[in-house]
């Protein structure tokens, strides 16, 4: 039989969950790159795996399957070499991590994704950036976060729901906040610093999962860098103008 | 054994969908009325439940659980008496589920339920209406149900997925779009006549669940009928005051 093929861009939090839980699990699979940057996701070829033209989709055999979720899920069951604790066979842990992973799409998704994309990176995707928008993810990011430290983190593990080994709801949660890494070094320490649990919580996730945790999102880190000497470069570009302003120009 | 407890308002979506899966499985369940319109789910009581205040949510013994369609799934692999075809046991046919299920929360919810709001329940609730973000829920609404008739109910079976039978997630987003009930008439035919296959999909859940499915949908149908009767009112109201005015007036 084909290997699985998994369509990611590694650039897409939910792209990077899936890719971690196939090489942590040992899984042979391929993975297909698809650049959200070059719009390939819109391509024919990809629009005949996902119609709704949207990240990560995998194919298994003549099996299609998209919805981030639905993709762990699936994996986590299909694949003997996924250790029980990423989804659990007892079906109240199964039913809680479902809980967590129901809640994400409408809190820390909601926050997250949008606040990244208005801050720092509708300007690389040649997209407006909206003010207000940004401000409402502010809002649901920072709500989120405390509910994550206070109500999903409660307990004595180290891992959502009190566990002591991740599940895939760790996983796709991680990924989500992972995201902030792109935003300026301030605004990040003050999103994240009042959430001790959670820190220690994403790096727990990254230890659980390592080396392939740092290697997936290697690519996140290289733009991070890369977005940083540009703020770094403007700022400097801002003092160069100010100072070859002429001080008339000011009467 | 304690009975199963489902925490519900009949006047919320997902917890309608709760509700009609038990009654449609013959599961000896009881009903506990939590009314939004009355704040009753900021009570310390049910906080104790959902610590999130969302509806619906269940308690079965001393497993609490929130999120409904992670309720739905529990209780389509807890209670044997609820048929395969709600959330069958093949796992492509199942992980199928999961995706529409995912899908569900980011468009159509995205679209109907503050679409809704933002029409007719605001004013109800003593909420503020707000015009762009009705605007945007349109959009997202017509857009999520054209992508249901083309994408979902794509196949040769009356349900999502190409199936001959409901499933969960059938039930889940046919009681979303139920919520469109609440519009004035020609609203919801501006909305709705254009998809013809969804139209008949909501009939076949009607009654692949009947009588439970109207007889849940019952609060909803008299609450329709009492925002009807006010629209009238307001109608009637407003050409009895313009035939009050004096013609004067609009000198």
């Amino acid at each position: 039989m084909k290997k699985l093929q998994v369509y990611a861009d590694r650039m897409s939090q939910p792209s990077r969950a899936v890719l971690i839980l196939c090489k942590a699990s040992g899984i042979d699979f391929e993975e297909i790159k698809v650049e959200i940057s070059k719009k390939q996701q819109l391509s024919p070829e990809f629009e005949a795996i996902n119609p709704f033209n949207k990240l990560p989709a995998i194919a298994d055999g003549s099996f299609k399957l998209f919805e981030s979720h639905a993709i762990l899920i699936y994996i986590a069951s299909a694949f003997p070499g996924v250790a029980n604790h990423w989804y659990p066979a007892d079906l109240t842990r199964r039913a809680k991590i479902h809980s967590v992973l129901d809640w994400h799409h409408l809190n820390l998704r909601q926050g997250a994704a949008p606040y990244v994309l208005h801050t720092v990176l509708a300007p690389v995707l040649g997209l407006p950036s909206n003010r207000q928008a940004q401000a409402e993810a502010d809002k649901i990011l920072t709500s989120s976060l405390s509910k994550i430290e206070t109500i999903w983190l409660k307990g004595n593990g180290r891992y959502l729901l009190g566990s002591f080994q991740p599940s895939i709801a760790d996983l796709s949660m991680v990924c989500e906040i992972m995201q902030l890494e792109l935003l300026d070094e301030k605004d990040r320490n003050r999103i994240l610093s009042p959430h001790k649990k959670v820190q220690q919580w994403i790096e727990s996730t990254r230890n659980a999962t390592k080396p392939h945790f740092d290697e997936v999102h290697n690519v996140l880190y290289k733009m991070k860098l890369k977005l940083s000497l540009q703020r770094s470069n403007q700022v400097d570009g801002m003092a160069e103008s100010r100072i070859k302003t002429p001080l008339t120009s000011k009467m």
